[in-house]
C-alpha cells in the first residue's frame, strides 16, 4: 500500500499522509455503493437537498482556518487568494441550493392528451432525472472551488447524484481535509451513506474513469490529460459522458481606439490578469493582440515594465514548473517570435515571460506552438497591422475559454470584434480581464474544442446541473405514479411548461 | 462518377437516377459553404427563421403526391402509413417553427452588476448560439420523418444552423425530391444560398463526419454503424458531438394482474406494435416479461394466434431482410430459448417470429444475444416466476429508448416498476405501446447508451434543437452590441432569467 505524501512546493518539504493510494478493486466498491444508493437519494425532497448543501458549506467554513492553512502548505498561493477561494466554494455550494429550491432545473413540461393532425396524442410528461454515480477530479490550480469540495460536487449533488472524487496529488491534505468537512455536513443533514468518496493515486483515478457503476464525470485539468480520460470514458463498453474543462490560450484584442485612449491602463491590468495566481489560471489572457502602431508600442512597453517589476513566483509543483520552462523553450524556438520578458528560475520558482510576434507569422501553420497554452505566467504578444491583419490572425487560434475585446467609444471594430468572439469561446468579455469566474446564473465556463470536451456544458454557474441530468418521458402513466414535478397540481411549486406554456 | 439506383425491394426492379456519389472533396465544399453563410443564417430573425419552416412544410405537403409515391416505390412500407408519416414530417417543421418563435429555447438569461461574497461581480448575461453546420444522417426506415426533411434536419434548422444531409441508400430518389422541396421552401424564404446539401453515398458519410466545417452531427440507425461513426467523430483534431439514436431492445412489462384482467387485448395490441411497419421501428417491443402463470399462458397464446394470422411482409432491403434473418439464427441458437412462431422467407420477404424464454436463462450471461435489437418483426417473451426472477432478468437487459408496463388497479407492482424503468429508458409507458412517437414538447426520444450516444438528448420533439446550441456568456458587454435576447428591453419578447427570476 503506497502511502500518500503531501509536498510543500516552496520549500520542497514532504510528509507521508495517514492515508494510501486507493486500490482499483476498492475504487469500483465505492463506486459501486454510490449507485446502490442513488435511488434513494435522487428520491429525497429537493428542500432536503439544498439544506444538505447548506450543511456541507457550513462546515467548510467553520473548518476554514484549518483547510487554508493545509492549501497554504500544498499550493503556496497565497493565504488571502485561498481564503478567497473558500469562500467562494461556500458560496458555490449555497448558490447551488438555491439553484435546487428553484427546481427549473428540472425542466417539467406536461402535454395533456388531445388531438393532433397525426392522430391522438397520449398525455406525456417529461422531465430529467440524476444520472446516478459522478466521477470527480479535483484540479491542481483551485485546491478548493475545482477539487473536492468545487463546481463539479457542488452540481452534481445538487443534480442528485453520489460523488466518488479523485484528489490531486498537489494537495491531498487538504483535499481530504475538505472530504471530511463536506461528510460531517453529509451526516448533520441526515443523507444515506455513500454518498460522497474520495479516492487518491494515479491507478484509481483510471479505475475511476473505467467503474462500471460511474455514470459521468468531471475533470478540470490539461489537454492531453483530459483528451486521454475522454478517451478512456469513450472506450467503455457502455461510454458515458466526460465533462473536460482542458487548457485555452486565451485571446484578448485591443482595438488602435483602445490602446490610444488607455493603453498604460490596459497594459497594467493584463500584467495582473496573466501573472494572477501564478498564471495557473485557465482563463488567463495568454494571445494578446495588440496593434502594430506608436499607441500600441507605449502598450507594450509598459506591459514590459509591469511583467519587470514582478518578482519570481512559486508554481504548484516541480512537474507544473517544469512543463512551464518547457513550454517556454518551445515557444521561444518559434521563428520570427522573439522574447520580450523572461527569466531563469529553478525548482517551482519560475519568472514572467513575454514574447512578441507579428500577426502574419502567428497565423502561419508553423507557428502551432504558439496558439497551445503555457500553463503559467507566460502571454504571446501578437502585433498587427490592420483589421484584416488581426482577423487572420483571430482566425488561426484555436477555440478557448474566453475572448476579451478592447475597444473605444470612436472605434468601430466592437461590433464585429463581438460577434466574431463568440464563434470562437464560451464568455465575451468587453473591457475587462477573464480571469475572475463569477459564479452565477449567467455563467459559462467552457467553449468549443479544445476550450471543453462538449461546448454545451460549463463547469461554473448554475447550468453545470445540467451534465448530470437526462430526461424522462412519462406517458399515460398515472397521477400517484409520476414525480412530483409532473402533477397537475404541482405541489413542487416548480416551473412546468403545460400544453406549450410556461408557468 | 459512380450512378446512385433506386431499388424497389417488393419488385426488385432497380433503376439509375440522374445523380451520383458524392465525391469526398465535395463533400467537404459543401460543408465550408454552409460554414461561409452560418453566421448569416444565424443573425436573421427568429421569426423570419419559423416562416422559412413553414415554407419548407408548404412544399413538402404541395409534392405530397410525388413524394408519397416515390417513398412507396423505395420502401413497400404501405400508402397509408407513408402518407400519414409525411403529415407528421410537415407538422414537425411547424412545430419547430413555434418552438423558435417561442425564443425559450434561447435559454436567455441577464444577471446584472452586483456584489457578493466574492466581491463585486460584472453584468453578465448569458443565452445559446447555433453550433454551425450540422451533418445529418437519413434513417432508412422513415423516409420522411427521420431522413432528409426529418427532425434532425427541422431541428438544427429551427436552432439556426445550416445542414449537409447524408441520403440513406435504401430510398434515394425520395431523398432527392425531399430535398428538392426543402430548397423551394428556402428559396421562398429567402435564405441564404448553401443553407441546406445533400449528398449520396458511403465513402460521402465518412467524408461528412470528418469535414473540418462540420459542428455536429445527428444519426438514426444501427449500434454498430452508431457506434463506427460516433468513434471517427471523436477522433477528430477537434472532436465534434455526435447525436446517435441507435438500437434498442424495448422491454414491455405484463403485471400477473394486467395479464389476468386483459391478457388477450395486450396480446393483441403487442402483435400490432411489434410487427408495425414490418417491425422496422426503433421502439418495437422487442422484451416481452410475462408471468408464468395461466393468465400469462392465455396471453402467450393469443399471442401467438395474432402474429399466425399475419402474412409474410416485405423488409425495406435485402441487406435489411438479411440482417433480420441472421439476428433469428443466432437467437435461434441461444439454449433454453425455443421458438414459438417462425417461418421462412427470401429476398425482402419475413415472417413474424417469437421466441421464449425463461426469465433465470434470460438473466445469464450466456444470453447476450437475447437481449440485443434483432431489427424487424421479432420478439421474446421472457417468463418470469415472481418479482424478484422479473426484477433480476430486467436488471440484466440494456438501457432502451421505451419501457412499457402494462399494470392493473389491482396489482401493487406499478411502482416500483415505474420507478424501475426510468433507470432503464428514455420514455417509460404505461398500459401502452411504445411505438408511437409523438411530437411534441414533452417528447423524449433517446435513452442510455446503446439506445443513443447521449443519454441527455432527444431526436424528436422540441428538445430536439437543444443538440444543436452551446452557451455563450457576455461580460460587460454595452446594450447595443448585445444579442437581441439579452437586452434589458427584450425586443424579441423571449422568456429571460433576470437576476435569477425567470420573466
Amino acid at each position: 500500500m503506497t502511502r500518500v505524501v503531501s509536498r510543500n512546493p516552496a520549500t520542497g518539504v514532504e510528509r507521508e499522509l495517514d492515508v494510501t493510494e486507493t486500490r482499483p478493486g476498492d475504487v469500483v466498491e465505492l463506486a459501486d455503493r454510490a449507485a446502490r444508493m442513488a435511488l434513494d437519494y435522487a428520491k429525497r425532497p429537493l428542500q432536503w437537498r439544498a439544506a444538505l448543501l447548506r450543511e456541507m458549506a457550513d462546515e467548510l467554513e467553520s473548518d476554514a482556518a484549518n483547510l487554508v492553512a493545509l492549501a497554504l502548505d500544498e499550493t503556496a498561493l497565497g493565504q488571502a487568494r485561498l481564503e478567497g477561494e473558500l469562500r467562494r466554494t461556500a458560496f458555490q455550494l449555497r448558490f447551488f441550493a438555491d439553484v435546487v429550491e428553484d427546481g427549473a432545473f428540472l425542466h417539467a413540461s406536461i402535454d395533456h392528451a388531445k388531438d393532433s393532425p397525426m392522430g391522438p396524442l397520449p398525455d406525456l410528461r417529461r422531465m430529467r432525472v440524476p444520472l446516478g454515480p459522478v466521477g470527480v477530479f479535483g484540479s491542481s490550480n483551485f485546491p478548493f472551488a475545482f477539487s473536492v469540495p468545487g463546481g463539479d460536487t457542488a452540481s452534481a449533488l445538487a443534480a442528485g447524484c453520489p460523488v466518488v472524487i479523485k484528489a490531486h496529488p498537489a494537495h491531498p491534505a487538504t483535499s481530504q481535509a475538505c472530504f471530511d468537512a463536506l461528510v460531517r455536513g453529509a451526516r448533520k443533514g441526515g443523507a444515506p451513506e455513500g454518498l460522497l468518496a474520495l479516492v487518491f493515486g494515479f491507478d484509481a483515478g483510471i479505475a475511476l474513469v473505467d467503474a462500471p457503476s460511474i455514470s459521468a464525470v468531471g475533470f478540470t485539468g490539461s489537454v492531453p490529460a483530459g483528451r486521454a480520460l475522454w478517451s478512456r470514458a469513450n472506450a467503455r463498453p457502455n461510454p458515458i459522458p466526460f465533462f473536460g474543462e482542458l487548457g485555452s490560450a486565451n485571446p484578448l484584442v485591443v482595438t488602435p481606439g483602445a490602446a490610444k485612449d488607455r493603453g498604460d491602463e490596459i497594459a497594467r491590468g493584463v500584467a495582473a490578469s496573466m501573472t494572477l495566481g501564478v498564471g495557473q489560471f485557465c482563463t488567463k489572457p495568454g494571445l494578446l493582440f495588440i496593434p502594430q502602431d506608436p499607441s500600441g508600442d507605449v502598450l507594450v512597453t509598459s506591459l514590459v515594465d509591469s511583467l519587470r517589476e514582478l518578482s519570481s513566483m512559486t508554481m504548484l509543483s516541480e512537474g507544473v514548473a517544469e512543463n512551464f520552462r518547457s513550454g517556454t523553450v518551445t515557444i521561444a524556438g518559434v521563428d520570427g517570435n522573439h522574447r520580450l520578458v523572461g527569466g531563469d528560475g529553478d525548482g517551482t520558482n519560475v519568472t514572467p515571460q513575454l514574447f512578441e510576434v507579428p500577426a502574419a507569422v502567428f497565423a502561419d501553420a508553423s507557428s502551432r506552438a504558439l496558439r497551445e497554452e503555457c500553463f503559467g505566467p507566460l502571454a504571446i504578444v501578437i502585433r498587427y497591422l490592420n483589421r484584416d491583419d488581426l482577423s487572420n490572425a483571430l482566425a488561426s487560434a484555436d477555440a478557448a475559454l474566453t475572448f476579451s475585446v478592447f475597444t473605444s467609444a470612436a472605434d468601430d471594430d466592437a461590433s464585429w470584434l463581438i460577434e466574431f468572439a463568440q464563434t470562437k469561446a464560451g464568455r465575451v468579455v468587453a473591457n475587462g480581464f477573464p480571469t475572475g469566474v463569477g459564479v452565477s446564473w449567467s455563467m459559462q465556463h467552457g467553449g468549443p474544442w479544445p476550450a471543453a470536451t462538449s461546448a454545451s456544458a460549463t463547469s461554473v454557474g448554475a447550468s453545470g446541473i445540467d451534465r448530470w441530468l437526462r430526461p424522462v418521458t412519462y406517458q399515460s402513466v398515472p397521477e400517484d405514479l409520476l414525480p412530483e414535478a409532473l402533477r397537475d397540481d404541482n405541489p413542487l411549486d416548480v416551473a412546468q411548461r403545460v400544453d406549450g406554456v410556461v408557468h
